[in-house]
């Protein structure tokens, strides 16, 4: 049995600022109140204790308001990426047949009951009973992940997955009396979602900032005495790129998920002291299961690290352990891992067997157990029986100082297989000379055989790559 | 599921320093290749997962290495407290019924299979399957706890309540990269065995110290750089007493149990700028459970604090919550509590309701909600840093033929604390052949200091006990 976390919150600490967003400051007994009368708001909207109610907003303190009244009111939330499709978001609200939908507005060609948030803020309220306490094994949200291959699925994450998760950042992060996380990551991701949790469970503040460019960040990290930060590669290399001096003293972890960085990015992380950590997890852990910790920054570079405490991973292949160093499926537990997917019982069977659950990631660890992660088994392509990391590619691509961003898939070949090709954004490089960067750098079979130019990459709300767009465009340009 | 603690400590952080005893340095790598030696040799004696073993030693690298071995080997840690008299040894062992007693050294006049230390370690040993991972659920150690009325209760701590307790103090205190902890109390006591939790579940260096003499702590907290201590009111008082000038900054915490400590002590440590936290806690919480924050250390001088998240603490009366400012029952939740006493449906059905623990102590919360312990357990008091039950000096007391009636009250003393007095009816008793009784009985601690002879007890219409009368007369006799 947990406490109902912002109530016992705003009663513990109420006077601490929680929330800084465009300027204005919240305290945490603050937001207890204005949660308390959106609660009371929903409530009156008829909604019962485990209905599940879909959330269509973009980072906002409503959002946030929003998102804890849910937990007052003992409702599921679904929450829904802003950047989906009509078809997508229609095929995920008849998935899940959530109650209704709150959004930010209405979504004009979605017909399915709808909210928008200034209708519910208009509405009257009475007091209600709120959830006291929550349990562990109830289920908060449920996200759907993008699957790269056929439909997305729900991921159920409980109040317990997220509890641990936030428990386990810390425990390997550590907590210091001035943190201040800088949340630049969509409340509808569990990478930004998480730091929701860890806002009222460690009684800790957060600002939220929505504009991104990676000056403006570096400024809030410089006059908020921001400590944390969970960013994206591509966002962070644009901070570190415009970086002009140190972060500093007390910004004292930037967090990068999204996949292995390339060793160029790490490089230039050490050189201007980035306290960079880079982290590997999913939806399906509630955000990181495992980082490299302070000690091994430097040493293990490229390296994703190890099992947070008390997280543990292992590598399969074939239905058993592999040994060191050798390739296999990224295999995790923890109290964070989720117990399956909402409606979904063969995948969930698929995917946990006796407690551990099998990512789809391919990986291996090293002589002393620190992972190294090659790619998303999916993304994964074999050409002349040999394996192929798109992502490893990319990241030699992405090495170049003239090449901004890369792409690459597998594409069908009569002879190979498959064999890769990339797509490049870059001002003034041309073929011929990325031809030969390459050749010193990669294996023959690993050369794209096609090159193409693009002003801009696919990348979802995330900025996770969209390989599937990737293949549509080459179904068209082939 | 949780793994293996110390094991995967080894894994993730091997290099670095879990234990420094007298000037030797032990690493989590190195501690583990002992316990693993230690759970082969303790297995030699044909310990069953689930099976309870007892533990009889002082602090040292050896009781710590057999207190993980037992983990390792899943038996169910019985541990002694080494003051305890032949007759609670033997009535705890009777109690339990552990397999066997592992010691420093042989309890002569303790007939129960036992195993000195050195013996177990001169045992052949073979490998062994140890327990990879530990449930949440399984009891881990047992602690007897002296009751008001009657015999000791074994409080049955799990995996979960140990592993809940070391968070809810690193949420609540922070976990900072140098922490290092001073340990200076007994590991029989939940108060020093959870820090060979946190140990383990942080990756934190400890450092055990015997000598407590308080210039030589105060010496060791600037030579080691530690960080945090935990200590009780009489030692406390005589190292801030000592204290020349201040801590060094890097010691933020001086953790403060055992009742609430005097006004004059804690304005002394503000003038001192000693970090101060005054907490409230018991065996059956795993240690600390409400502890005072550090925004709130001055203002609130003289309370125990909030709750620690994710714990929560009502004040009840008759069966209901109280207001504000009222005095009652200190009632207590989280996941840190005990499910229960060892063979103790009765005790435990009556002290533990809707998953709520009825601790007996009084005490109230102010307008804002901030515990003010006023007794523990009413009649209990601490004498130098142990739990005294005035009832369990009169149950022996009563057991002599010739004693007709017996009542014992705590006094104040300025060394202790506190020290037990004991007023007698007896017709033909000398003081001299009662205290010769006593020495049998009960450990030195709790031998009164003054034995009264009077004709009759102070007693109500049901014959209870006034023990506000006892404190009476001895204000007139001292």
């Amino acid at each position: 049995m947990l406490p109902n976390w912002l109530k016992q919150r705003a009663f513990l600490t109420p006077n601490r600022t929680a929330i800084e967003i465009s300027n204005q400051k919240i305290t945490f007994q603050q937001l207890h109140e204005q949660v308390m009368e959106m609660a009371e708001k929903i409530s009156s909207l008829e909604v019962k204790m485990g209905d599940i109610v879909a959330v269509h907003m973009k980072n906002s303190l409503e959002m946030i308001v929003v998102i804890h009244a849910l937990k007052y009111v003992g409702a599921v939330t679904l929450l829904m990426n802003v950047r989906l499709s009509e078809e997508e978001i229609t095929w995920q609200l008849h998935d899940a047949k959530p109650i209704f939908l709150i959004s930010d507005y209405i979504l004009e060609r979605i017909s399915y009951k709808q909210y928008p948030i200034a209708e519910v803020k208009n509405r009257e309220h009475d007091s209600i009973t709120i959830q006291e306490n929550f349990h562990e094994d109830d289920v908060d949200t449920i996200l759907y992940t993008s699957g790269t291959t056929g439909h997305p699925k729900g991921v159920m994450l409980t109040y317990g997955n997220h509890y641990h998760s936030a428990v386990a950042s810390a425990l390997n992060l550590g907590l210091y009396q001035d943190d201040c996380w800088l949340a630049c990551l969509p409340f509808f991701h569990v990478s930004g979602l998480s730091l929701l949790m860890k806002n009222v469970i460690y009684g800790m503040k957060i600002v939220v900032q929505n504009n991104h460019q990676p000056d403006v960040l570096n400024q809030v990290i410089q006059d908020k005495q921001i400590t944390i930060t969970s960013v994206v590669f591509k966002v962070a290399k644009e901070m570190v790129k415009e970086l002009a001096g140190v972060y500093p003293a007390n910004f004292r972890c930037m967090l990068l998920g999204g996949g292995p960085a390339p060793m160029t990015f790490l490089n230039e992380c050490v050189e201007k002291r980035v306290p960079v950590y880079q982290t590997y997890g999913m939806t399906e852990t509630a955000s990181q299961i495992v980082t490299l910790s302070p000690e091994y920054a430097i040493e293990k570079i490229g390296s994703s690290g190890k099992a947070l405490f008390p997280c543990q991973v292992k590598i399969m292949k074939e239905g058993k352990e592999v040994g060191r160093n050798e390739e296999g499926e990224i295999v995790v537990t923890g109290p964070n891992v989720m117990n399956g997917y909402y409606n979904r019982e063969e995948a969930t069977k698929e995917n946990i067997i006796d407690g551990w659950f099998y990512t789809g990631d391919m990986g291996y660890m090293d002589d002393e157990g620190f992972l190294y992660v090659l790619d998303r088994r999916k993304d994964m392509f074999i050409s002349g029986g040999e394996n192929i990391y798109p992502a490893q590619i990319e990241n030699v691509l992405l090495s170049h100082p003239h090449i901004e961003d890369a792409g690459v898939i597998g594409v069908g070949h009569e002879i190979w297989g498959k064999v890769p090709v990339a797509f490049i954004v870059s001002n003034n490089m041309k073929e011929e000379a990325i031809y030969t960067f390459l050749q010193e750098k990669l294996a023959n079979y690993k050369i794209p055989r096609n090159i193409f130019f693009v002003e801009k990459l696919p990348r979802n709300a995330s900025k996770k790559l969209l390989r599937r767009v990737l293949q549509e465009w080459w179904e068209e340009l082939k």
